[in-house]
């Protein structure tokens, strides 16, 4: 007799259980060239001055300010040439009086200077060089320290890597950084039905397209997939591949369209696990189960490792519509969340008028996905087993669960379905 | 006598002559799975329909509908139970007359049948099923093609390939998809006084910030850096290493802040290839190159394949921040129309009150870093090698080159630097 969902939860009591999932975060160190887009581990100090020492702002000659003060195009001071320092070289030479030295933007101030005339408003002649024009103290240097101190704080613990950021790790020879693991993430799509891209398509067998979309769905929240795969749907192989699954924190499913597919999972969790999740109060997506797998070293009772190597599994329904909005409102914002990326992303919203009638399911929170055009959201009308509403849609919105009917032209909030315009800037 | 700009070119002029720099787009095929965020290439037409059958949507029976007209729950219609369809499995029998076949949402529907009648309407006794609700025809099935006919158009040329995109390609069981390749950059620090993360920080030296940065904001771009090195800044080094670059579309140097880097850059371009542009008018960048170095096969003089052949090399200043933005100006609009990204990326701009008078740098387009802050722009005053400017900067403004006083309060567009926020979601 039909399906049994014990207790079915409204979203936000599913949003609360979901916030309150036991999660751990980790460092490693990557090199500098990969650590684009991580997370920062830790508060990063300035383990240098910068510049590292006082330098020639331009190409020049260095001088005593003093001795330039009366000099002009017409009446220039001419000093002598006593060497020159090049950048990334030691000043061997020390400035005297009535002398100056070549320097280029960047070399090291010799010590007894305190200037630089610029290139532009100099001649040289054999040995001498002719200052057309005067300097204040400090004119064209740059002194150390003067764009960061040692000691200084860089870039906090959470700033997600850009390349600007790369640009201040690579200032202080920040060769390693520190950053957060990314979760790693199994995905199972399960079902007698699916299979994979490229084999022959036999009748009564469609192609899997949960496993890759969520797998990349999962990237794009910042984590890892580390397997994305079909499971055959019975108890036996549910199991025993997730008891396979070893070496990651979460793992989601999404059911094949077989009957009794959640029953599977919620059997093998029966056994292996606990529900805390099974069937949720929306439309799409009311089959969901959110549960915990015991770790391996459960089974030796060590209670005080118990939370942390718990599994945890989110069993999204099969219909690949279904699936994603279960994964955009409840899955993702927690993997974002694990990734340390959740306070740096939200969707974003826009308020549009509804371009028809719409008679929404009752009894559920119904998300309604829409395409946009001229600022008007056409609610896209196909179940949750088309995939080319995937295609088409912009965003979405929600209906709360008693509202009977929304009329041509009422303004809606639509959650955007980002895309990935914005990735691609600076 | 000081740098020679021979022929300093305004902005304008600038982005005309690199919006006709000459690159080819190549197609090459990659695995589903390492699709995502790259741009297609070709019109992905369906080579099956959606669903590849008549299926059936509900879990439940499968019946001829016009047996169950006269069903409810008090006078239910009683039909011999013939089989069982699973999903996956090619229908053995037929629906006769009478009779009913169980079925799951998604199993192939048996020839005979118009409709399913829902699991929850129904009830089993041994061989026989009570039905105690009537269906239409063709209620809780889903013909074959309802939401993809074959040879239909699926996705165009130039779609960026998100999540959901990869979904559809999954549908119709595409595991190789065709995409353009990805520009790819080799990134050159020049300079002899800047070293590698991690190297000890001798007297005089500076750790190299450009070439991760650059290399890094090229990725950002949807092209492959493929390589990201440090060069001494003088001629043979730079020839030489030119040279050395040959699998490559595109070099990006950034100058040593010694004396006529961009002069170094110059000369070997006037050997090995030809100049386009020394010298723009805007602050910071002024001293940057913009040129083509000849390919392989011109020296064989074929003609016809001249213009491919060539690469496109630019010459970027040395200090970061000026590095950095004649990059994101100038360099990165034409990098992303290479990666077919072009289209899909504005970064976008907000109109903010200045935070203070600013006296702009004249003669020149000036661009002034900003930090935001309860909607007011605080321009980051700076100079162009200070690397705090970019960990600070939240975007920046233009003030045409014969502004004298910007009075505070007035309102400027600000261009935001996009993070990496909006691309951590769906």
């Amino acid at each position: 007799m039909g399906k049994q969902f014990l207790d079915l939860k409204n979203p936000a009591e599913v949003k609360t259980i979901i916030e309150s999932l036991p999660f751990k975060k980790e460092v490693e160190r990557v090199a500098l060239e990969d650590s684009y887009q991580r997370v920062l581990a830790e508060d990063v100090y300035a383990t240098i001055s910068l510049p590292p020492f006082k330098r020639a702002a331009m190409d020049g000659y260095a001088v005593k300010a003093e001795e330039t003060f009366s000099a002009s195009e017409n009446k220039p001071v001419i000093l002598k040439l006593a060497g020159q320092i090049k950048t990334g070289e030691a000043p061997k030479i020390r400035l005297e009086k009535g002398a100056c030295i070549e320097v280029s933007t960047g070399s090291p101030l010799p010590e007894g200077a305190n200037a630089v005339v610029m290139v532009e408003f100099t001649e040289k002649k054999d040995k001498t060089v002719y200052m057309q024009d005067s300097v204040a103290i400090a004119e064209n240097i740059t002194d150390k320290g003067s764009d960061v101190t040692e000691g200084e704080l860089l870039l906090s613990q959470g700033t997600v890597i850009t390349p600007y950021k790369i640009g201040v790790l690579s200032a202080v020879g920040m060769g390693k950084v520190p950053v957060f693991t990314q979760p790693k993430v199994a995905v199972v799509s399960t079902g007698n039905e699916i299979i994979l891209p490229d084999e022959e398509l036999k009748y009564g067998k469609i192609y899997d397209i949960n496993s890759q979309t969520i797998s990349t769905a999962v990237k794009s929240c910042g984590c890892l997939p580390i397997s994305s795969e079909i499971v055959k749907d019975d108890y036996n192989s549910l199991k025993n591949r997730i008891n396979q699954l070893k070496d990651v924190d979460i793992i989601i499913t999404s059911g094949g369209t077989s009957a009794g597919t959640g029953d599977v999972l919620r059997a093998v969790l029966d056994d292996i696990g606990e529900v805390l999740v099974h069937g949720i109060a929306v439309k799409p997506g009311k089959p969901t189960i959110i549960g915990l797998i015991k770790g391996e070293d459960d089974k030796n009772n060590r209670a005080e490792d118990d939370k942390n190597n718990k599994k945890i599994i989110f069993g999204l329904p099969g219909y690949p519509v279904a699936a994603v909005m279960v994964f955009n409102i409840f899955v993702a914002p927690f993997l974002k969340k694990m990734a340390s990326l959740d306070i740096a992303t939200e969707n974003p919203t826009l308020e549009l008028k509804l371009s028809r009638r719409f008679r929404p399911s009752r009894g559920r929170l119904h998300y309604v996905l829409v395409k946009i055009q001229d600022d008007v959201a056409y609610p896209i009308l196909k179940d949750s087993g088309a995939i080319t509403s995937l295609a088409e849609a912009d965003g979405y919105f929600e209906v709360p669960k008693n509202v009977e009917i929304i009329e041509k032209g009422t303004p809606v909030e639509v959650i955007l379905l980002g895309d990935l315009k914005s990735c691609y800037c600076q």
